[in-house]
């Protein structure tokens, strides 16, 4: 017996239909002697719907109402998908955010989880009853309605799975693991069986889409075991083949067995920006960060050259895409401070990035990427680092073609797909 | 200044150009200088949508969380329109049924309201805050969702009205006003300036589907002053022409003005039922329709005449065309116990009522109604008497030809109306 978190995103909501299969698979579970609590997404395209509407009755909606009209979405999900349970003779009550209540911040529309009261969840549980919890929602300490930011919902299921002290956090999903690159780009990618917290944070934040980085961010600091799985297997089959998103620990001990790089990530979603001529004194770069952080614009690789010969310096960096017009407008209304001499951008670029835990332990790792890409005359517009991951800016027609290379030269090819 | 509730039905709340309608309306009163709370409905289809969403879920619903789910559509409305008043710089919130809370009991899906806490509110108004408040849902004394039944919203506005003691409860629906009868039937209908409470909750009853009926009886015992007018006339309009319920009281001053009779209704969804030779002795009458309370079957006209040289009567009685298979096999089960010969039954009725409180003070009112239909061969089924109400059951087909008769017959055809 087992106590055990199940999140089902919007695909696997998306009709009455396919909640009887979620169903299914949440019996299957409970029939195994299970505890269960069930994290649940709104239908998909339902979000999509409530945010327009939002966003139709005015461009600066109050968030604190906007939580409170997309949260519905989950709402009518975990109802559903108790009637559902008791049909099939599975014992089972909805709990919405404030009914437990899951207390977050009060950053609406992006608000953090910050405790959840388990005594009934527990107890209900225990009781062989299902706890059915619409993910992305909770409530502010002053009692309104607060969500969690597009994707919350795992981050919702992994806080109920640390809450709760889970044994496993199962999140079904369209996508039946995690793979060593996209298997639409590379079709002999292979699916990892593990992977660990830190691989997956920069997987999933360099755009390999399973997990919202957040949940991976709080499992691997409240230690769940998170298992990516297939929604749309047979709910009954015991061995459902997914990846296990586990801690260096669990990887360590059979390293040997290991690749060294883990898999290759593609984010065409960037946008580079450099600011020519900026004066090379102190102060210079925070002049540049400081506006766009106060415009809450994430900003990524960042790449400054030695200076020139006249004490001035050329600064590239990225920024979401969607960011780009936002961007650019801050840093021109602070171009007098900044002094810099020209704004170039550019949508034209995309980020590959190689990730691995086993490259802390191998040198020449990022030579064998350098080498790949420059044999196959793709030039490299920067290059940034972290301990497990090196990612490169180029040129986006060569997008496809560099994450092939890559997969190949690191040796992560699987056989040759059967014909579907 | 005022207080007042206004309450905005499905189809005023039915998309984004609609809600900013419904805006404009409000901030009209607002501007006025008045404290507004506002209720509102789902969006037109949405609370369909969500039915049967829980009907294809499960024949069988567990109805806390049919509950859970129908709820939502009153929710998205709220916030949206909270965010839509804010767009024209009027100051709003959302206070949803569990934030106020609006206690109901625990009768899921078709719940009563006990009690509203309205400190808040009240505080909120008086600051010059719009109050938002989705119709229809409440919560039960363990937290958990309740809804009130189709139409609730009205009676969720009533309830409002009542608790922050408001001047005026405004219903803005699609039609501009209660009339003497339905005027698709009747060209010449008038709107009614004023109508009893009393009236209004037999002219309700009997079909005239402009309030929910328990919305009526609410306000007569709460003694809120209801306005009924149109959400699709001008929102800076001043002077909206509606109809005003209110109390006896107020219209007995000016009695002589008003006709005896006030309104005519007509109700095409109850069906027949007859029981011949039922054994005349005590406890008879008991057996019949101690079955149907049983099965929670409202039943209206009662007819039994005197008993048969046999020493045995035949009961006839209506029921909704809706229950009449239940009420039949509730019928059947008992037949022993009632000892009844044959049970017959007939859909194509009808019922016609004249209603109006100037009966009380008028003799003949009754008379007049039975000759202008025998003038025009309409053959009485059943006759069936309040204080303030005649009803006949007659046969279907004959439907609006009697409204039209009777219309005319009690004097209440206004001018012929203008080609449009």
């Amino acid at each position: 017996m087992a106590r055990i978190v199940m999140k089902f995103g919007g695909t696997s909501m998306a009709g009455i239909e396919r909640i009887r299969n979620v169903a299914q698979r949440v019996k299957h579970e409970v029939d195994a002697g299970n505890e269960v609590a069930v994290v649940v997404s709104a239908m998909a395209g339902e979000t999509d719907r409530l945010v327009n509407f939002c966003r139709e009755a005015s461009s600066l909606y109050d968030t604190r109402e906007y939580d409170v009209v997309v949260a519905a979405g989950e709402q009518v999900t975990s109802g559903l998908l108790a009637i559902t349970l008791e049909a099939l003779g599975v014992r089972a009550r909805s709990w919405l955010g404030w009914q437990l209540p899951i207390r977050t911040n009060d950053a609406h529309a992006s608000a953090r989880i910050e405790t959840i009261d388990t005594e009934a969840l527990i107890a209900a549980m225990a009781g062989g009853q299902v706890a059915v919890i619409p993910g992305f929602q909770g409530m502010a300490g002053d009692g309104r309605v607060t969500t969690l930011g597009r994707g919350g919902s795992d981050t919702s299921a992994v806080a109920v799975a640390a809450a709760v002290k889970a044994d496993r956090c199962d999140i079904y999903t369209d996508v039946d693991g995690v793979y060593t690159t996209d298997p639409r780009i590379v079709p002999r990618a292979r699916k990892l069986k593990k992977v660990t917290y830190e691989e997956m944070l920069e997987l999933a934040s360099v755009g390999a889409k399973v997990l919202q980085t957040r949940s991976v961010g709080l499992a691997m600091k409240e230690k769940v075991r998170v298992q990516v799985l297939s929604s749309f297997e047979d709910p009954t089959d015991d061995e459902l083949p997914g990846t296990m998103i586990v801690g260096d620990d669990e990887i360590e001990e059979n390293e040997m067995e290991r690749q060294r790089i883990t898999g290759i990530a593609l984010d065409k979603n960037e946008a580079k920006i450099t600011l020519t001529d900026v004066p090379d004194r102190p102060g210079a770069v925070a002049s540049i960060f400081g506006p766009l952080a106060d415009a809450n614009i994430n900003v990524d690789v960042i790449v400054q050259n030695i200076a020139h010969e006249t004490g001035s310096t050329d600064v590239t960096f990225t920024v979401p895409g969607a960011e780009l017009a936002r961007a650019i407008d801050a840093l021109e209304k602070a171009k007098n401070t900044i002094g810099y001499a020209e704004l170039k951008h550019d949508t034209k670029i995309c980020k590959v990035s190689i990730v691995g835990v086993g490259m802390r332990s191998h040198a020449g790792v990022a030579s064998t990427m350098f080498k790949a890409l420059a044999d196959r005359g793709i030039n490299i517009q920067a290059i940034a680092t972290s301990e497990i991951k090196v990612s490169v800016l180029i040129e986006e027609d060569y997008a496809e073609l560099a994450v092939r290379v890559l997969h190949t030269a690191y040796g992560l090819d699987g056989p040759e797909p059967l014909e579907a």
